[in-house]
């Protein structure tokens, strides 16, 4: 086997007259001037081979080359013709003259070129060749840089005094939450593991065991239906430390985020990062996880509204519905198609219709402005701080319905307008969430983040008297508008715990049946204590400036769940569901 | 809240006279000539408090202060009185005055003490209350321990140009090897996930893909009746590198083990580490793992057992067997009753008896010395060379027993006879496994390692002649007699995988039903490459000196893999079934 000295990679003219010895991929081949070229790759770079004409057979085993191909190739390293350097290349100022070559193992042609333009060929033959949508060099960076970035974060949170230790994956189900996978124990017929959603009962139990500071690169499963950008596993940086409050914990995970942004972003974060009241950022952004690379901030118009004729006005007002807006710069210019489009946009997200009005040099100009009277025309105007040439959009809807569709629009317009560089980054933290939700199917409250979460202070009286009102001591990291983890401050005192599972519909028997090794942890010597989980998935999605999670992960899987390549979920033989005590009520697909 | 300025392991002469906070929990108190004494825990270390007599009722707070309190404390760092220092502790030289108290949460009388030496308590307690076993300092060391081991595992593989990548933990079932975990899928009803009992068949993928040097500290499952020190869930640090040979693996690997033996053993390990190939390990040792802290070999008595009248030879060479034995040194002082208890101890394993012989100065001593006629007597002992005061112990069975028999033997007598520093450290290597075992029951061969094993390149004709008696390219990681790791060159040849899947007794349509996706992969390009799997927990257990893998996991499951604490696996919902489309044919334990 003629192992390599050297990597594809590495060499450049002061290797010149060497003999060298490279091993790799033939990327491309071609004959010219009775020379026959092979570009060899492997992980690190790409070098040209040079085959002359001789008498050995050397150049005639070259020319049975093909794509793919997995060689070893002996050579002297040379300077390349003038007016042949590539610059592109680490290796452009050299290529490599043959004088062995060692075919480690043929390649069928493959089912699509790897060199081609990520996307090129559709994504289900590029998922089931899995092993060969990974040649890409675009994708090995990503791989690279999600190396990188595990790195980074076990080396700060390490030097910071967190110990990493590792959780179960079969663990118990827990009623709160996602659904979980269930794994059948063969041991234990009729009886359950689950994988976890997250490691938090184990986070806080190590908490309770005096672990001070915890993290873990943890492995997570949700078995839900599956949007766009989410998988059925997903990785998490998850940390917790003890005898801290709400802001112990931002400042020691802003520690980890200037050197993130430093290393992955190219950028100087200063501390302490911008903070959102959860209420600020939803009256302003109408979401609570904004992309603060630019303004356009939502206004409110239920005063100026009053004031007009408008028919749609005057219904939303009537229904205590919310009349905001905001301010799209320069698009004044948008056809009416544009106008048109956006409206449809509103409407698929649940408004009733969209409200548009044109700041031309001769006044306000759209359907509705022959409603409105000059005096609020001019407050509208000022209101937005909307100049000539600017566009006024406005959503007249229930509270949920206007917000999702101006953060929507703002979302969508701050691209179309080119408001901001999409390879810059914003991070800021969102903070102060509601304690519960109401679900009105089910008739009680759910957990806005988990059931283990402190209420703020001040607000713990309202656990008692108005819990919809309760404030958590929560927070969400969010990075050009996308959630990039959240945490909470815990719940140690068993008290509050027990009123918080009683809010959420549990007796106390449900409680202890459920939750008894954390409610009896609490009991014996729990300490103040909180923490964060990452997605880590998303944030190498950020930092690669990708927009899909898929790329982001050795080996996904389709919004379906399945693994195209493996073939999984796939049926098992009888026997191993006889060994398990299961049946499926299902034939087999 | 009274939040700490320093933990309770830190304070010294230094800092006398600052005042400061401690955060901690209560790990003993006394009244003591007036005075309070507390002594703070954390994971750092332990703090004395003192509390005086005062006005304010501090003192009388403190007097209600109970075992594992979580509390704050401020106070005034001061000099303990003279005699009074505590050497043992870091923080002997000082208590802190008490000048404030916070009590974060009470706790009740726990079930068993902290304090208590490790497995006063009884097992099963210890694991329901695992959040208080894990507040043990000893145990606290291990974990820690375990992630200076993961920390120091993640540097150099990264130093060597390994990147690490996540593969995934809903794979597909395999039918080689052990029993999987099964995963129902909700999504395609019939259908099954598998938890991976290795990365293999991923690692492998990654190496055609490109990535060249990869590793992974990867969690695995194997649903097998639980041995004693085998846990359903293990850890094992996964390694894969390309256009490498068997020699680039062990070389590398080396690299690793001269630092953790380093780091972890005290020792300078020169390289390159012993190696024994299995053929030799088995005729030496009776064993493919032994412990070569000491010599104790066997020796093989065939030729001399054929000169004597003594029966139990002479039927065992009718039989076939192989009669041999080991010398222990200085064990001719063992009583009739030791010498029954090692009889016993080898027909457990599976041996009709046991030969023993003691060597006194008047000759041999034992039942079958008069069979044994003088000049064989003085032959076996100049083969064992036994020495006066020496015990030669003789097993004569099938190969298999006979070799299980002596090794265990050899290990028990090695510790009985001191014969090693218990707290010394051996590594080596066995290499040149047989590739194939032959499956009486199932009528066909089955993979000594796993199915992607590449032969002896010197054995590949064999494969076509005489299949049992190939040798793969394969080696183990052996330390102190404990199999830590192993590993194999694999199969990047299409031709020869066939041929060994041909031998497991699949038909070429059941191995592209089973492996499609891997015999794509090596028809499409693959390397030569290879690679190896650590154990992590054993190499905790190893180096923190310990017997019980239990140990060496925060959250660690019982032999029959239950989790006492949080009562996995348990019952499920009825709707979480039915969602899975899934039955079960017993009634939940």
């Amino acid at each position: 086997m003629l192992k390599r000295t050297h990597t594809c990679g590495e060499l450049n003219a002061s290797h010149i007259g060497q003999t060298v010895t490279l091993n790799g991929w033939v990327d491309g081949w071609r004959d010219l001037g009775g020379l026959t070229f092979i570009d060899l790759r492997d992980r690190y770079g790409v070098t040209q081979i040079v085959f002359e004409p001789d008498d050995s057979g050397l150049q005639a085993r070259a020319q049975e080359l093909r794509a793919e191909w997995v060689v070893g190739v002996q050579g002297i390293v040379a300077a390349r013709l003038p007016g042949k350097e590539n610059p592109k290349l680490t290796t452009g100022a050299i290529e490599v003259r043959a004088t062995a070559l060692d075919v480690f193992n043929q390649a069928k042609t493959p089912p699509f070129d790897i060199r081609g333009v990520a996307g090129e060929a559709n994504e289900e033959l590029r998922l089931k060749y899995r092993f060969l949508d990974l040649r890409r060099p675009e994708q090995q960076k990503v791989l690279i840089l999600r190396h990188r970035l595990n790195q980074t974060l076990r080396r700060v949170m390490s030097q910071h005094g967190f110990l990493e230790i590792e959780t179960p994956i079969l663990g118990r189900s827990t009623p709160e939450g996602a659904r979980d996978f269930l794994v059948p124990s063969r041991i234990h017929p009729g009886a359950f593991y689950a994988l976890p959603q997250s490691p938090q009962l184990y986070k806080q139990l190590l908490m309770v065991a005096g672990y001070d500071r915890y993290f873990q690169i943890a492995r997570c499963f949700r078995d839900e239906d599956l949007r766009a950008n989410r998988q059925p596993e997903f990785t998490q940086l998850d940390v917790e430390m003890s005898f801290v409050e709400f802001e112990d914990v931002l400042d020691t995970i802003e520690l980890l985020i200037v050197e993130l942004a430093r290393e992955f972003a190219g950028m100087d974060l200063s501390r302490p990062l911008p903070r959102l009241d959860y209420r600020d950022a939803m009256e302003r952004y109408g979401v609570d996880r904004p992309d603060l690379r630019f303004g356009m901030e939502l206004h409110d118009l239920a005063d100026l509204a009053a004031h007009t004729e408008f028919q749609v006005f005057k219904q939303a007002l009537d229904y205590g519905y919310r009349i905001r807006g905001l301010c799209a710069p320069g698009a004044a210019r948008y056809s009416r198609k544009d106008l048109d489009g956006l409206t449809e946009f509103v409407k698929t997200l649940g408004a009733k219709g969209l409200v548009w009005l044109k700041v031309e040099e001769t006044g306000l100009n759209g359907p509705a402005a022959k409603f409105l009277p000059e005096s609020i025309q001019t407050q509208l105007r000022e209101r937005f701080q909307a100049r000539v040439g600017d566009l006024m959009l406005i959503v007249a809807d229930a509270e949920a319905t206007t917000h999702q569709c101006l953060a929507a629009l703002r979302a969508k317009l701050g691209g179309d307008l080119k408001l901001y560089d999409p390879a810059s980054f914003h991070f800021s933290w969102v903070v102060k969430f509601p304690l519960l939700a109401w679900d009105a199917e089910e008739g009680r409250f759910v957990a806005e983040h988990h059931p283990f979460t402190m209420p703020l202070p001040e607000d713990l009286p309202l656990l008692q008297t108005d819990p919809a009102k309760v404030r958590a001591q929560a927070y969400d990291l969010v990075i050009n508008g996308e959630e990039a983890g959240g945490g909470t401050i815990r719940c140690h005192d068993p008290a509050i715990q027990a009123r918080i599972f009683e809010l959420l519909g549990l007796t106390p028997d449900q409680a202890e049946e459920k939750f008894g090794f954390l409610l009896s942890a609490l009991r014996l010597g729990a300490p103040p204590h909180g923490g964060i989980a990452l997605g880590l998935d998303r944030l190498v999605m950020l930092f690669a400036g990708l927009t899909s999670i898929r790329d982001c992960i050795a080996f996904p899987k389709t919004a379906k769940g399945a693994d195209l390549m493996t073939g999984a979920p796939a049926p098992v033989e009888p026997r191993q569901l006889r060994d398990l005590r299961i049946k499926t009520l299902v034939d087999p697909v």
